[in-house]
């Protein structure tokens, strides 16, 4: 939850006067997204949603999370659309930060989806594989292979969270870099397609969000994220039901090549390390502004051990 | 700014089975409120506010405040109106916290009012006091003067804060406790009428609410909280257009009488001291979460010497 950035009425009336959006009628910050600060507006003319960018976000990263959300959204992906200046510009700055108006999308992300909700939302992230198509911008997945090493290197401590946890890091940090599959069908992903990301109306997604980590990279790397977050339980089994209903409805959209459906099980052990590697730094390095408690890191130690056990792509539903 | 307490979807489902207003569309905690935990609902029915009540706000004033709402809502009173469950109750439970859910107001709270809003907020302090009358509950002023001393007492270390704080509190308090004055015209008044629980659309009232500090007390002690809180200007000065603004409009809804005018300077100072006070005891007893900073115990510490030099309300623009 964050409003790091405190705007008055009187800035947001300031920032108005850029847009052709309308008065406002409601202004309250919003207990949602860890990185920025985040303002629900109402205005005469619609609902929308007001970022300013914290220090977490790279400022030269902005233009590519900007320009893929207006990439995607005209080609049908229901995600939030950055709205215009007067003069043309998705990105402005209102009290020192980088600031942006999107749309405000319908719909409430749950906590506990089922398989049918987990269908759905496979069916929305292959749909925004094939919409990232032709995005002219690319960045690099600052989360993958290479940024492990220094997160693992930063890391001190770890076994104060659990026994093991600094052997299997590293264990597994080595095999997995040294293993790390190459040459996949790749191009935009979104990398946190968490069940928090993904708003649902009914059984249907409303609407995907939070766009602030998405790069490019394999197509199955961003399945395996999915399968990570979607379909265990909690506590800890691998739901393979919930595993079948997101590789099915995520292949009758894109089908799986055979080096995808090989390289799955290293990949779920790389998408866990990487929850892993960022949330055993964060438990271990508290933000006293965060206003968040940081997310318990053995969940993914639990299912970073579970995927270490796998020899096949059919123990995940294939 | 507040969630202190997380609700799922799956909570809020099993909430909304109680009431009868719709299937939800929109969920969103929001950084309203520093006593409690508060969501932004949309259903296909309308837009409400979910409070879960934390342990800052008694259980037993409950009934009194949901009740006061209602109270005034059906006398015109623009203020969140509580909404009913299936079964008749204004108040139920979740996530093993009191909750309730309310009518959603538009408009925007001001950081800084003009004259105009000061007029419009002030009729609707008076609008708000005369439609009190009537109402069945009461509840005693926690921070009266009688509350006073044991914050006082509970102080330790104002002077780190500003040299010569606890002389002047403690000064102050003596002074204040032996001439109080009684007698004065009273019922339900607001307690916390400050720019941040006035939403406005344009010049005109919207909407008052956070009613958490609502309790029987003399009517003009409402007017002084709201004169100190929304006619000093940034730099620490009295406006007196401001003050004359809001004197003159709420004397057009109800008239002061005497005794009134005579006592509004010694409830100037006895509304500064209230707010130094707690402000004081938040400033050095942080909640560690509360998600929230303190607010600067000088603003008020800085009106109770401004105010200590008035000798007449004609110098807050009677």
């Amino acid at each position: 939850m964050a409003v790091y950035t405190e705007v008055s009425f009187e800035d947001l009336e300031r920032l108005l006067e850029q847009y052709d959006i309308g008065a406002p009628l409601s202004f309250k910050g919003i207990a949602e997204g860890i990185e920025n600060s985040n303002f629900y507006l109402q205005t005469d003319r619609g609902a929308f949603i007001l970022t300013l960018y914290e220090k977490r976000v790279a400022e030269e990263d902005l233009p590519f999370f900007l320009g893929l959300m207006e990439h995607l959204a005209e080609r049908g992906v229901h995600c939030p659309l950055p709205v215009k200046t007067r003069d043309g510009r998705s990105l402005t700055t209102l009290n020192r930060r980088n600031a942006a108006i999107v749309t405000f999308l319908t719909g409430i992300a749950l906590r506990r989806p089922d398989a049918a909700h987990c269908a759905s939302a496979a069916t929305a992230l292959a749909g925004l594989h094939k919409a990232g198509e032709g995005f002219g911008l690319s960045r690099v997945n600052a989360l993958g292979p290479k940024g492990w090493r220094p997160l693992a290197e930063a890391i001190y401590g770890a076994d104060t969270i659990e026994d093991g946890l600094t052997a299997l890091i590293n264990t597994s940090l080595e095999e997995l870099v040294s293993h790390w599959p190459s040459g996949l069908p790749g191009g935009v992903i979104h990398a946190d397609f968490f069940p928090d990301n993904v708003l649902f109306v009914g059984n249907l997604v409303g609407g995907v969000i939070d766009f602030y980590f998405a790069c490019n990279d394999a197509f199955v790397y961003d399945l395996a994220i999915m399968l990570n977050s979607w379909c265990f339980e909690l506590d800890g089994s691998f739901n393979i039901t919930k595993g079948q209903a997101v590789i099915n409805a995520y292949r009758q959209q894109r089908p799986l090549s055979e080096a995808e459906i090989a390289a799955l099980p290293v990949l779920m052990r790389g998408s866990a390390l990487r929850f892993l590697l960022t949330r055993t730094y964060d438990w271990l390095n508290p933000d006293p502004n965060a206003l968040v408690r940081p997310k318990d890191p053995r969940e993914y130690s639990k299912k970073l051990r579970f995927h270490n056990k796998v020899k096949h792509a059919r123990e995940y539903g294939l």
